[in-house]
């Protein structure tokens, strides 16, 4: 399990990016990006715009999917979760 | 490359569900489900469900993440874009 991991939520993507970036910068070695539902696309914008831009020597280690039952008014309803584990290579 | 693939739109999920399994049901191995943007939430989405509801003999072999150029009126925008190999164990 990744020591670090940011949890994408629906905040500008930027700011899950500096998150991830502060946990390299500090020592990570791994760097963990969970979300759920529709927040998943803005985890891979987030995991993208990391390797691409600005720690090209970050890789993608592993990406799983899974589908969480979460409480809502309605009871409890299924929804998608991605986890993106990124690396220093 | 898996030979078959669905790229997920702005449609219902259960649509792309329904074409995942038709493949599988035909005969297919591996089937791609591809998406960008937005899309990739829905994408996740559809690997669960056909995973979990409908077909538990098959598993995810692979994810892959990238960035692809579009070309919009503004000229060239980056979106993020995922494929989920869904594979018979």
């Amino acid at each position: 399990m990744a020591e670090n991991s940011v949890f994408v939520g629906n905040k500008p993507v930027m700011n899950y990016v500096l998150a991830v970036l502060t946990q390299f910068n500090s020592g990570a070695t791994e760097v963990s990006i969970k979300a759920r539902g529709r927040a998943i696309s803005r985890a891979v914008d987030v995991a993208e715009i990391v390797r691409k831009r600005f720690l090209p020597d970050v890789d993608v280690k592993d990406i799983k999917i899974s589908t969480e039952q979460i409480d809502s008014e309605q009871g409890t309803a299924n929804v998608s979760a991605i986890e993106i584990i990124l690396a220093k290579k």
